[in-house]
Parts: C-alpha cells; structure tokens; sequence
C-alpha cells in the first residue's frame, strides 16, 4: 500500500510540541544567558537546558503513577528550576525573576520549518498541538512563535500525560474522530508508538539537533510509522498539501 | 474611569459564538433551504430555523439541571432536529442527510465585521471561543468560515453548560489567569452577566439580526458592561486593538 493510500482517511495531524515543532533547547539557552548577563552570572546554560528538562519525564511520571496529583508542566517545570537553580549555585533572583525564567517555556522558537509546515497542512488538515505542555503555555508559544493552530490541545484536558493512552483519545473525541482519522506527528518515537496503539496514524519528523549537536537522533529503521519525514515540508508534501 | 482604565487588566477575550461571531439564522436557513430545494421539499424555512435554535436552551437545561447526562450540542441538535422534522412533516432524508443537515451548525457564516474585528483583537489579546458549541463544531465552524483563534474554548472542557459559573471559571484556568484578566464578549445580556458575576470583564455586542428582522434587539440601558459596541470593529477601536 502506498503512503497515500494508507493516509487516505486522516483528518486530523495532532502535533507534538517540544522538540517537534520548537527548537526549545536553543530558546532555553538564550533565555538563561540573558537572565545570567543581566545578572552577572555565567554558567554552561547548555548543561543547564539539558538538566532542566532532563528532569521534566520523571517529574511527569510522578504524576503518571500517582505520587502526584494532577501537576501542570508549568509547575513540574517550576519545581525541577528551585532544584537546579541550588546544584548550579545560583542565587539572587527575585520570584519575579524565577517566575520570568521558568516561562521561558512559553517563548520557545520555532525550527525554520514549522510555521510554513504547518501553514500548509492546515489548508488541508485541521493541525492542533498534541503536548504536554498545559493549554496556556501551548497559547502564549503560539503567539510568540506566530505559529496558527486550529486547535491547542493538552494532555492537560485529559488529566494524563503522554504516552497515556486517555491522552490520544480525548483529543480523538474532542475533534468527533474516530482515532483512524486523526494522526501524530512527533520526533519522538515511544509518542508515536503510544498513539498507533491507540489507532493513531503516525508521522515521524527528524529533529537530529533537539538535543545539541552531540546527541544522535533515534533510530527509525523497522518502526512502523506511516510516514518518516525530514521536516514539516517535507511531511506536507508527503501528505500532498 | 474610562474604559481604557477599566480594560487595564485584560489579557484575553472569550468570545460568545452562536449569534456573536456567526449569523446563524441565515446560514441554517440557507442550508434547509438547500437540501429541501435538492429533495423538492418546501418549507418556511425561517420558522424552521427558529424553532430549531428554540428548541436548543430547553434541551440544554436539561442537561444542566441533571436530567440528561453530559450531551454534546451536536446531540442536542440532533434531538431537536429529529422531532422538527416529524413536526413539520419532512420525510425521505437518509441518516447521511439528517447527519449533514445536523452539522448545518458546523458551517455557520461569520457575520461581515467578524474576521477582521478578530484579527485587529488577536494583534494585542489572546483570542478564544468561549460557546456551548461542542470543540470539534468550533473548529469545524472556524475552518469554514475562516477564522483564527488562538484557542477553541467550550463548554464542553467544563462538563457545564454557560450560564454556569465552571464553563467561565474553566477557561480562565485554562489560559492560566484571573478572572478579571478576562473579558466576555457576547451579544447575550445572560451570558455576560454570568461571567461577570465571577470576575469577568465585559463586552455586550450588537447583533440585532440574529433572531431576523422582526425580532428586536435586546435592551442594555443600566447593564453593568464594561464596552457596549456596535460590532467586532467598534470593540477593536473601544480596545485600542
């Protein structure tokens, strides 16, 4: 079967964020080291990015398995900043100035493609966001970013973090599909495979440089996604938008 | 205080949709009007149409006062439709025609100062429904009728119906403000008052069509609004948007 057959029937792309449609490592770096110059306060903001959200996916699954109540990213990424901001030694900043640097994650940079990608999948497809990030982060993003969805949706709006299967279905049901009509789109593989377990067509996208330069992407040779794509214009084409 | 004082604080406007944003009345009454004319069924269409949107407030408060489970208004719809149909004695439509019928509500036009009054409002707020409309109707009805919003709120992420505290209480939460940093937008009095009741800004919107030309407008003389406008233009001007 070709790809377009076996696409025939998607009407829907949910997309992951973080990593797949924004750059949030380089954005990370940027915010840190203008808070740390305007601070006088010089660190590896690379190590740090990476410790950061390092800690984001066992902080999730402290909520993923119940140690948590329901916890919003913006405080999971909150309490994993208090953590780092003491091993990094840093001190000094005022709750405004903390409050600031953990919305970083709401002024995330989009990579080159994104916006187009986007753009002209959205003449076809409705393309709503599929991410952990709760809503208002996903909203204030899009504004920076100048990204248009035609939907935000959260993994927030089903009271589970992803890979979760209630996470795929919720957005399935909130857009009246059936899971055979909607498809993920993700440069991670355990999020693709959570959604095709569900019935979710799958698109991966190569996103090597989401973890610096030194970090290999994922291997995809023998997965069994849908569509394996360079970029976002290179997945429109591929769904012939 | 001006108004300009009074909206100091407001981040994000909710915008009622049915009647607010779209002419419903004229988009189902071209849509009835169409299927008859392909089924060569006659019918006062405009009556239909009344009736149809009548019959929505009581089918809803059923569901607000417990005595129907969580329906979505695509249900409701659907409810209302079945029994105006035997009431006015249309036969012969195919469940594929009662569906396509039903989602007329999926295809509602904007009204002509829609769009571009969102637009100017979006360059400085965020800009999100905030309807009783189902989400999968909202985005189908903004693909359709080409508009943008940041985000699709609804009722249906609260579990309440609006006039109910939640629905407002919910989206507010969700775009991770107060109350006061938020602003109803609506041609409703109910609807605003409602919101304002919890901590909601206020925008009452003409719309004196929207039940047709025989119908008059609502009276707003003494309403505690903050913005009275005449259209989405008007409202953009009042907000310096």
């Amino acid at each position: 079967m070709s790809t377009r057959e076996n696409i025939s029937g998607v009407r829907a792309l949910t997309y992951d964020v973080f990593g797949t449609v924004v750059d949030w490592r380089s954005s990370i770096i940027r915010e840190c080291g203008r808070l740390g110059k305007s601070k006088g306060i010089d660190r590896d903001w690379g190590k740090f990015a990476d410790s950061w959200r390092g800690g984001y996916a066992p902080a999730m699954n402290m909520v993923r398995t119940g140690e948590l109540p329901w916890t919003s990213i913006d405080s999971l990424h909150r309490m994993v900043l208090d953590r780092l901001l003491i091993e990094h030694g840093i001190e000094g900043l005022s709750e405004d100035e903390k409050d600031y640097l953990n919305r970083a994650w709401h002024r995330l940079d989009p990579w080159p493609d994104s916006i187009e990608g986007i753009e002209r999948i959205r003449k076809r497809f409705i393309a709503a966001t599929l991410s952990n990030g709760n809503v208002s982060l996903l909203v204030d993003m899009a504004k920076h970013a100048g990204i248009t969805w035609d939907c935000v949706l959260s993994s927030e709006l089903s009271g589970h973090y992803k890979p979760d299967r209630e996470v795929y279905l919720t957005a399935a049901g909130l857009l009246g599909l059936e899971p055979g009509s909607m498809m993920m789109v993700a440069a991670h593989t355990d999020d693709l495979l959570a959604a095709r377990a569900v019935g979710f067509k799958t698109a991966y996208v190569s996103r090597p440089l989401e973890f610096g330069p030194s970090v290999r992407a994922e291997e995809t040779d023998g997965m069994p996604f849908d569509i394996i794509a360079q970029d976002f214009l290179d997945l429109a084409g591929k769904l012939g938008a």
